[in-house]
C-alpha cells in the first residue's frame, strides 16, 4: 500500500494536532457532479453503479479530481445488507429503495443469515481495494454501513417510510422479535465493516438515518444500544494505525452524550445542533463531524464562506473537528458552490491550530 | 355563553390544580374517524368543508362525541391565512398544500397585506361561535395558526418540501427580505388570533411544524423571535378568564429554554424529548403538553397503557402537563385505539393530583 500522503481526517478523528481543519462531504460522490451523472448513465440503474467495483471506484473519485478534499467515501449503498441477506433490492424512479420481500413474520426474521462480505458483497470488497489502489495514499478511504435500526426500518417497512407505522408496531408489540432482527443485523454490520477494514478501509462510518424518529429510551434501547455492539466488535487497528469509528445519528444531537459512551472515536452533528454546544458537552472525549446546513450550498460564495468562519469560530481552537455537511449534499447544487465550501474550510481554520 | 363545565385543559395550561390530567389530541377531528370521512365526503373538496362554518363545527364536535376529550380544536388548515392573502391555496390529491402564486420576490413580499379576519377569513370566525355555541360549555375551544417560519415556508416553496431550498436561499442571501416577510405574516397571525379569540376560543396554539430544519441561530432569528412577537401581541385575558398560550416546535426540544422565555404559557413537546427532562428544564416557568409518539396508537391497548402511565410517571406529581401525542394522529388509527389511550390518561392520572 501507498504511504498515507494526508493524515489530517484521521489524526482529527483522534483529536492529534492538525495543521488545518480536515473537511470532506456526505455524498460527495453523487447527483450534484457532472461526471457522476455520466458515469451513472453508462452504467445503467443505480444498482448496477453500486456493484460495479471499476465504476464505484470511478465515481469515488471524482469528487477529489475536482475538490482539494481531505478523505475518500467508498461509493455504496446502505442497503447493501439487506439486499445480500435476499431481500431483493431495487429502486424505482423518485420514489427511493424498496425491497421485494420485507421482513414482518418470526418466520421472515428466523430466516435472515449474516452475510459473507467476500462472496455475497464481494462487489464492496472488490470496490474498497481497488479505489485503495486508484487512492496512491492522497487520502484516507472511509467504509460505511447503515445502523442496525436504520437498515431495520427498510426492512420492515420495504421501503422509505414517513410514519414508521409498521418497524414500530413491530418494536411495541413485538419487541423481542425486533431484538432479533437487530442482533442478526449488528452481526451483519460487523462482519461487513471488518471485512471493509481487511479490503483497506482507513475510518469507518455508521450512518443511523432515522434514530430520530425515537423516543430517547427506544432510541438507546432499539439503535444506539447496536451501534455499541458495532463499535466493540469492530477491528479498531489495520496497517499500524487506530482505525477510527465515527457514529451518526441524523436529528440525535439531544443524545450526544450516550452516543460518546459507546467508546467510538466521533460524531456526526447535523446543524440542529450548535458545535460549540457539542464540543462543550463530549469534546473531550470524542471528535466531532460537521456540521453546515447543505442547503447553504445554494448560497452567494460570500455567505458560504461566511456560514464555515461561523462554524470554525463555535467549534473554536485546536484539533477534534472534521469539517462536513450535517447531511448529504443536495442533488441541485452547484459544483463551485462546492468548491468554495471545501477551499473555505482550509483558508479560514489554520488560525485555529496555531 | 354558556359556563365552562369542565376547565381543567385550562387548569393545567396555567399550572393550577387539577383532578386528574386532561387530554385531547392534535387532529382529532381528522380522517381516522369514520364520520369525519363522511361528513370529507359530503362537503367535497377540504377546503370545502374548511370554509363551511356548519360542517367544520360538525367535525370539531365529533371526536367529542366519541371520546371523553378535555378540550376540542377549531377545524381549520394552517395554511388559512396565506389563503387569505391571495396566494390561491389548492389541494392536490396525496401531495399535500400548494400555492398558485406562491411568493419569490421583493415584488411579491411587497404586494402582501394584513388579511382583516372578518371579511377574507369570515369562515373561521365563523366556524368558531357556531363551536362555541354548539358546545354548551361542555370543554374549552383551542384556536391556532401556523407560526409564521412555518406558513412562509409554504408561501416561499408554494408546497410541502423536502429541502427547503428556496425559503433557506432567500434566509441566507436576503435575510431583510424574508424578516419583512416574517413581518407581514406575524402582523397577521396575532389579527387572526385576537379575531378567534374576540369569537370565543379560550386557549390558543402556535403550530410551528417545520422551525426543526433550522440551525439553533436560525431558529431563534426566524421563528422564534416572530412567535414571540404575536405571544406579545395576543389578546391574554378573555370572558374574564386568561388565555392561555401554547407554542409547539416540531423537532424542537433543545430549544425548549429559549421558547419558554417568550413568555407564553405552554410548550407543545414531541416524542424525542423525555417529559421529565424537558420538565426538569422548564417546568417552573410553562406548563407541557404532550408527548406520546403517535405509532403507539397502532399498539396493543395493553401496550398503549402502558405508554401512557410511562409518561405520566416521567411528568410526575402536580399540574402543568396536558396530555397529548407528539404529533397529529395519524389516519389509520382505529379509533378505538384512541378511546383506549384517552381513558388511560383520566384513569392513570389522579395519582399525581392526589
Amino acid at each position: 500500500m501507498s504511504e498515507l500522503k494526508n493524515d489530517r481526517f484521521l489524526r482529527a478523528l483522534l483529536r492529534e494536532p492538525v495543521d488545518v481543519t480536515p473537511v470532506w462531504m456526505m455524498r460527495q460522490a453523487g447527483r450534484y457532479l457532472p461526471e457522476y451523472r455520466a458515469t451513472r448513465a453508462r452504467a445503467g440503474s443505480f444498482m448496477d453503479l453500486c456493484t460495479n467495483p471499476e465504476l464505484a471506484c470511478e465515481v469515488t473519485l471524482q469528487p477529489l479530481e475536482r475538490f482539494p478534499l481531505d478523505a475518500a467515501i467508498l461509493f455504496s449503498d446502505i442497503l447493501t445488507i439487506p439486499d445480500a441477506m435476499g431481500l431483493g433490492l431495487y429502486f424505482s424512479e423518485g420514489e427511493g429503495p424498496r425491497f421485494e420481500r420485507p421482513v414482518r413474520t418470526a418466520a421472515d426474521v428466523a430466516a435472515l443469515g449474516v452475510p459473507d462480505p467476500e462472496t455475497n458483497l464481494r462487489y464492496v470488497m472488490d470496490a474498497v481495494r481497488l479505489i485503495r489502489r486508484e487512492l496512491h495514499g492522497r487520502v484516507p478511504l472511509i467504509g460505511f454501513s447503515g445502523s442496525p435500526w436504520t437498515l431495520a426500518t427498510y426492512m420492515v417497512e420495504g421501503s422509505s417510510s414517513k410514519e414508521y407505522s409498521k418497524i414500530k408496531g413491530m418494536m411495541f408489540d413485538q419487541p423481542a422479535l425486533l431484538h432479533k432482527l437487530l442482533d442478526t443485523t449488528a452481526q451483519s454490520v460487523i462482519t461487513y465493516l471488518n471485512a471493509q477494514i481487511a479490503a483497506g478501509a482507513q475510518a469507518v462510518m455508521v450512518f443511523d438515518t432515522w434514530g430520530g424518529v425515537l423516543t430517547p429510551r427506544d432510541y438507546r434501547e432499539f439503535s444506539l444500544r447496536y451501534m455499541e455492539q458495532i463499535v466493540h466488535g469492530l477491528q479498531r487497528e489495520s496497517e499500524g494505525r487506530r482505525v477510527p469509528v465515527v457514529l451518526f445519528t441524523k436529528g440525535g444531537g439531544a443524545w450526544l452524550e450516550a452516543m460518546a459512551d459507546t467508546g467510538c472515536d466521533a460524531l456526526g452533528v447535523d446543524w440542529t445542533t450548535d458545535l460549540g454546544d457539542a464540543r462543550a458537552r463530549v469534546g473531550g472525549r470524542v471528535a466531532l463531524q460537521g456540521n453546515m446546513d447543505p442547503c447553504v450550498l445554494y448560497a452567494s460564495p460570500e455567505r458560504i464562506r461566511a456560514e464555515v468562519a461561523t462554524i470554525l469560530a463555535s467549534y473554536g481552537r485546536g484539533s477534534g473537528h472534521v469539517f462536513n455537511l450535517g447531511h448529504g449534499i443536495h442533488q441541485h447544487v452547484d459544483p463551485e458552490h462546492a468548491r468554495v465550501f471545501v477551499e473555505a474550510v482550509h483558508e479560514l481554520s489554520p488560525q485555529y491550530h496555531r
